[in-house]
């Protein structure tokens, strides 16, 4: 059963630069203060994080393929992709285990073309503008998800 | 100090329903339920909670008014009157304190005309589609929020 | 079964002038003679009467949670709140029984932002331009509508 | 004065399949029903009813011309021809007779195609959603207006 | 030489009660009246006129086939159809004598739905708001279009 | 004659917070100077001031019914309920005294959700940006317009 | 069982001048040798073709209603009517067997206005610029699924 | 009377080229041929012509004041300005004589920005595609209009 | 000091017709008389008035550069530049000085391409409707803007 | 002359899933199923296949600069990328040969921006819907065209 | 040949204001900078220019006529004009002659309405954003096209 | 200081084609000559030159990543994804050196796809149509900008 307890968190393009990259918009913290925070979270849960990070549109569509039957969640912020992606669209529309979008910056307060979303129609939650917490809520309630649903199914 | 450690939480038309109205959208968790859920977190934090709910626009309006200055920060929850209400927007412009907009369900997945959010551009964070625990997410928010700007202005 | 029994017509902002404003447009009948005509067609039917105005967007949204559970069917007139109110949307999705928008003036052939209609959606039919007629065919609608649902239930 | 005691009652295309097509949305009556019950009704008010239905644009364009003298009212669904037939919307300009639009169906909560009517400008009134009930209350009202209209002339 | 010296004089729908039809708008001639006119005007040029008239769509763009190769030009006022007709679009499009659209009325200055032409794009010209007399100017230029060709081909 | 002699000064949502909010942008001024100001102003002119505040859209439109008949003019300050209020627009429609939208700032130059206004198509002037002064512009206007009638009314 | 096996090919306006209009755009092939090849093909594959062609978009409408119940699927080249004909659109709603939606040219890079069609919503598949292949290829697309059809049924 | 009896031709931006811009779309013609047509046209039905050329959009706005109360009609191709002008739109809504709007080329053929035009809703008619054929039809068109305002007149 | 002190009123075109051009729209007063208003008022209050009239944007243009440095305020009622000049908007954005908009209708009620106002974003303020005193009341608010700058500037 | 007898067949995002995701969609075919059929029908007709499949942009591009100059046509079911990507529109119109683009799905019928197609303006046909088949049914075509193409160079 | 080698370069409204306006936008360069700067790129090339300013588009008109055959490139910083002159549009469609199109700010990088050129479309190239060696670009630029040009002509 | 004194040149998908690809647009010149054209340029001034192309965005993203930090400036010819890719506008986002867009054709004034930039709001400069000679004004630009800023730094 381990195997399915990991959750997957993605993260696109120009993420790598966090902390350094326009820190009045993104903070200070970097992405490897993200991902410790993520694996400390999901620690404490009982789960594994498999954390990634690309700048390339066909690689995130990838890590999808390769952990959409084992993950028991996905986090992703998929960036600049959330607003022109379809096939990242078409990839999560493959996944079934729950898919949390999640952005550093309240996006639905920026730019007009950031406003729509690829992402949202095939995730089941959003959570935008409350910096790194923003992961850990999601891991959060990802985790809660997968044990709810274990629970139920260990049960019948 | 402690009129400050008070978290508005904010809900909007039709939320005093929750539990009965459409349950495969909303689930069947009732307003007391989230009340609670956030009255219990908040306490832990050391924070109270000033809850409250109403079907008026202008009611809304009136209670941000009353809460603004005191408040430590706003959850809240518009509901219809996010797509439509500019006064409510308006009213929140005028509040210093952090706000955090949240949906039980995911408003980016469901029709055209809940896409935009006048609430959005005046808040700080968008949670949507993890149910009540998404005001839990909004107050931990919040709360650290608060006790950082506590804790900065204390070591002044 | 009486309470069930009872056809609810509900009426938005302005409509307490009837008769006085803008009579080319609306005619001379009052509200009253509107109310009156529901009552005694729907008495003839065998059906009580929950009449209503009000100029508050809230108060309509109160209105229908007072009533979504005990009214056989809706008649409602919105006026300006049909094009503008997600709020009473949202609480007409929550109603079972059958709702049916009227007009006194046929609104589809006057300003551009009256052809949106947020109750046609959640409406079982529109009726338009018929001016107080509308609301007897509405509730004779409804009352035909309510009698053949009690026939197939009783004889079940 | 019989020659004017006639209701046209127009209907376009696709409607002769009515009862067959698509029941979960048009019912199980058939157009010969819809007829039935619109000659019915006129007979108990004093009216003729000259029913027609085509599936030809022109067709119901020509119907029009023929009767837009003689006919005290028009009961007019145009089905499909309703959202796109300026043609229609020309003829019926010519006509001095009350016009009334019928829907089986409540086309507004249906594809946006279906809400623009070239029909509605030029039309008195609008039933939608109420099945042919929808036709008997076009029938009483152009009766109701006719007689109306009678009873000013034979006063003067 | 001869039937090519005819010029087609197409009319669309309810141009047929030409005279009797909103006289303030579209004037008292009849459409015999114009007619008329343009036989003289044609014949004064040594030109037929094949002038028909049709309510429907599909009896256009028949006309338009029948006429494609044998006239010398086209003056088609497809009144309603010239902002709804693909068909008769792609009818004028096989033609390779010149068409000249007509309207009596002035169709730039009124209703949004007379802007969009679908003659336009494979007319030689557009003459609108003449009254009658745009059939003559029409016919003219048509003719004269017509005896330059002729006259540019027998010098060869 | 007296109770014609009223000028209504109707304020829309959140102006009484005026002189605390955003004085950046709505000045210092508090909303009991601009009541004091519009008093003098009237009185000096021979005409009394009925002042009122509300975040209520629907006591707004209360409070134009219930001056309609009796203000010699209106002067409109809806804030928020200006870009989204049909309800008030077709309020002030039923009212014959003249209505003078006031903005404090200049909204054209602001959100474009601003530039829509439902209060101007039944106004008869628009003054925007003139901060508290635009007010004594508008009962300035309102009193020579009710002046100019009287005097036309009584010389007849 | 045989009045089921045949297929339908419906072709709309101006189709019948194919191989002499716009030779550049719709190839030398006329619609006797389209008919042709239509024949050939459904008679290898065990099957009858009923081919018809009108200018005529109530025609159209009339050959769907009196195949819709016979045949084994529909090779429908609706030409500009695809554009224009939510008549057309209805009435293919009503056929049970499948629909392909052919055009002898790649409409999806021509004029804007042939990018929208009302076919392809009620179509299971769309064939665009394969000369009169495209016929051929829809009829043996049609008369796969009928023989797998066929198939399933008879081993039940 | 002889001075009503002017017609005035107002020629906008780059028509002094006339005959060496783009001869394929403009022609051969120059500016002073169209100016001969006209004079001829209207000498023999008894008019004067007051005929103009400007690049300047304040100069034809100045014209069209001067000749605004002296001439019997206003034949104008305001080439570029037409689609762009306001303030000639504002001008020749000051004139009581009829205008004619006239382009050399069908501009409804051409460039999306040249569907729109600011003299279309202030004039009479409008003649487009016909070349300098165009000023003579619209010439003729007011001398008949001026001719018949005349008689009426006169026969009082 | 004195050159200073000097308001530019700046008229733009079809405004030297006032008085003469559709009364019923713009009223009897001439342009003359506004100038005299504006003069008067002026005067009061210690300003002069430089008054300018013009159909030529690049004149609009010329002036506001000419006065640009020297007035004390600006008061454009542009016309029918207000809705087209991006040369006057560039113009205006050069000034330091405040800049009145004014129109003598209200043009927000009027047609839609009279809502957009390439002014209003470089204007202080915006009065539209009020007629002739529109402009007084302009420059009683520039003159006590320019009163209590020079004001605050002495007190230093 | 054989590196000329290859079809390329690129296959887009989310393809590798092909029989795995969504099924009711998609069908139960792999992506390896889809590959055979190609080659068989192309090996009956004499023609080799390049089959490749990429969730990369980039990867595509690649391939088609590839392929451009070697392959007798394209065969492209670019999934997503058909509906963001200009940079395949660019690399295939650098391409002689005939391209087709295939869809397994009626992509005119499912979500609004799947309606969209980059690779359509350069594409000689486009086939959609007819799930494997379609593969085959452009490989026939590509195979016919080039076969015809050859027969011309080779007897001329 | 001397009267071929010069490059025009005109400059449209508010240039004239260079270096004074909105130094942190335009600079602190005048436009007898960018006059000087023009003319010693040029004379290095062997070229002359003629370099003219104006604030109205009718006089950019008049300058492109009189140079439109005489020069032998264009360098256009229309301003203001390039986004709402049709005039200047057409007349640059005249010329023969390259035309570079040059802006000293990034104008894709302001408002909206800044976004459209009518300009770009008759131009052979566009520079923005450069500040005045955007000019030396564009004459560099143009020396290279004619002086390319002259070479082919005279080594025929 | 070295490091710092190199410019980038980055060419997105398809460049790699230049001088075989449609000649006729983007001329004969190869990326190997522009690359040519731009080590010459920057040779000249001081600069070395780090030229890449690719066809993957994800890869453009990371030679910015790479270089970001230590060129003096960005020549960008993103070609395709200039148009769509918002991971390249936040990429070139956090770059504090300038940015040059560079466009071989003048896709102004190319398909209405090309006319929108997300490359552009980032960048210092547009320039578009002037073939290889773009790239050497870009050069010069940065060239220019890079010692400016370097003589103002050394120089404090």
């Amino acid at each position: 059963m381990s195997p399915r307890r990991t959750i997957a968190v993605l993260n696109g393009p120009n993420l790598n630069l966090l902390g350094t990259r326009e820190p009045h918009l993104y903070g200070t913290a970097t992405l490897a203060d993200v991902e410790d925070l993520c694996r400390r979270t999901a620690d404490t849960l009982g789960f594994d994080v498999d954390f990634r990070q690309t700048n390339h549109e066909g690689t995130l569509v990838d890590s999808v393929h390769e952990l959409r039957c084992s993950a028991s969640g996905f986090v992703i912020n998929a960036a600049a992709y959330t607003h022109t992606s379809v096939a990242l669209h078409d990839a999560l529309a493959t996944v079934a285990a729950p898919v949390v979008e999640v952005h550093l910056t309240n996006v639905h307060a920026r730019e007009e073309f950031r406003h729509r979303s690829f992402v949202a129609p095939v995730a089941t939650a959003v959570i935008a503008g409350c910096g790194p917490a923003g992961y850990e809520f999601a891991v959060r309630h990802l985790a809660a998800l997968a044990t709810h649903t274990d629970t139920k199914e260990s049960s019948r």
